[in-house]
């Protein structure tokens, strides 16, 4: 099948550099600070009914997960947590939004590759700061037409995204390692999706299983097949 | 003077709705959580300088606000404060995003009779997810265009925003009670910029004095004179 594919959206933790390693890390930590309280289980277990709960109110990202983590402390050990143990687990937190961007290997030549031919557009979700700090660091923000960090990845924000853009849905394909937040919301517009899955996927993130039947839908296993899969299905007249 | 103008551009907190207020009140709460370590001024004048410190990573808006003041708490009383008065220090942070939106008098009626006659963008900073809700709420979001998020309201940032929605810088007014953030970028790129100060403003934003002797400079006491200025100073040819 090929396909006339204009402007490629690419979403940026976990598929363009590494993100959950970051939080996996932090987990570890927490749990090792709770750990003459509670098992490591109780502990994850609780602290994702938390992020669960308050997610609607604090959004994704790294500050209100931290809000998360220091109301789940406390409640885990009523109240018997030391300030100081507190102040570690904000101190993770800085740690983690200082932590240095590391891309994936070959994403900066992909993205040369394809920003020769398409529009590239750079969807990623949570903290604006945080995210436009990691943009910055990156050094593949010229590769982007520009980027937009939303709130979430709903069906909704894609349509406004493409729709402010002026980005015919089906010139556009997505890439990602969330089939939940980059590709189903594209699909059911009408747009393509390219799955790129990341070693962990957050809980939350998690769905069933990728829509193999449908025909706009890719699955790779790395950020580098990605061009020759563009090659085989976007007709060169695109040039 | 007269202008062509064709689209505005309005900040949000503490232009369009309270916002402020909350904090004020947050802080009065903090103070008194405080108050048997430390005096309201040592406690604002501490909580000042970490926010300041933090502004640069946390950026702006609740839930980094509230990291700082739990920061602040700990290195105040050299932790010995309870981990239950840190989970009010959370529980405050929740009320101040659950708060429901307070427009000021007449902003309804304004924004319907500007939105006849111009593109109106709503601009504004902090966190995504806090002023996407508070947009929803405020029963205004259809007057608007669309809404922009940025995380500081730098001249880069507007220039990004007038390119992004293809407007001449010439035919931009600037609605804010910042000077500092919502007119003298304006201005420094060629634009037009009213002042409506609140009651409050926060440390952190304020300047010396307003540019009076600007020529796309002017001050106004509420946003309900808005529409009689623009009358005078934007030639009907507009409509």
């Amino acid at each position: 099948m090929k396909w006339h594919i204009t402007t490629i959206g690419l979403d940026a933790d976990d598929t363009l550099w590494h993100n959950e390693n970051l939080f996996e890390d932090h987990h570890q930590k927490y749990c090792e600070l709770l750990s003459e309280y509670h098992d490591s289980k109780t502990v994850e277990s609780v602290l994702y009914e938390t992020e669960m709960r308050n997610l609607e109110l604090f959004g994704y990202g790294i500050k209100g997960f931290t809000l998360s983590c220091i109301e789940t402390a406390i409640s885990l050990t009523n109240g018997e947590i030391k300030a100081e143990e507190i102040r570690r687990i904000i101190e993770h937190c800085r740690q983690m939004l200082l932590h240095p961007v590391e891309l994936f290997e070959g994403v900066s030549d992909v993205l040369q590759t394809l920003s020769e031919r398409f529009r590239l557009l750079l969807i990623t979700k949570g903290d604006l700061r945080d995210q436009e700090r990691k943009i910055a660091k990156s050094g593949i923000a010229h590769c982007f037409e520009h980027t937009e960090v939303v709130s979430d990845k709903t069906v909704e924000a894609y349509a406004r995204i493409l729709q402010r853009n002026q980005i015919p849905v089906e010139q556009f394909m997505m890439i990602g390692n969330s089939l939940k937040s980059d590709i189903l919301p594209v699909l059911d517009l009408g747009g393509h999706g390219v799955h790129i899955p990341y070693r962990i996927t957050w809980e939350h993130e998690r769905i069933e299983a990728p829509p193999h039947e449908h025909d706009n839908f890719y699955q790779l296993e790395s950020i580098r097949q990605l061009p020759d899969l563009i090659e085989a299905i976007v007709p060169s007249i695109n040039a």
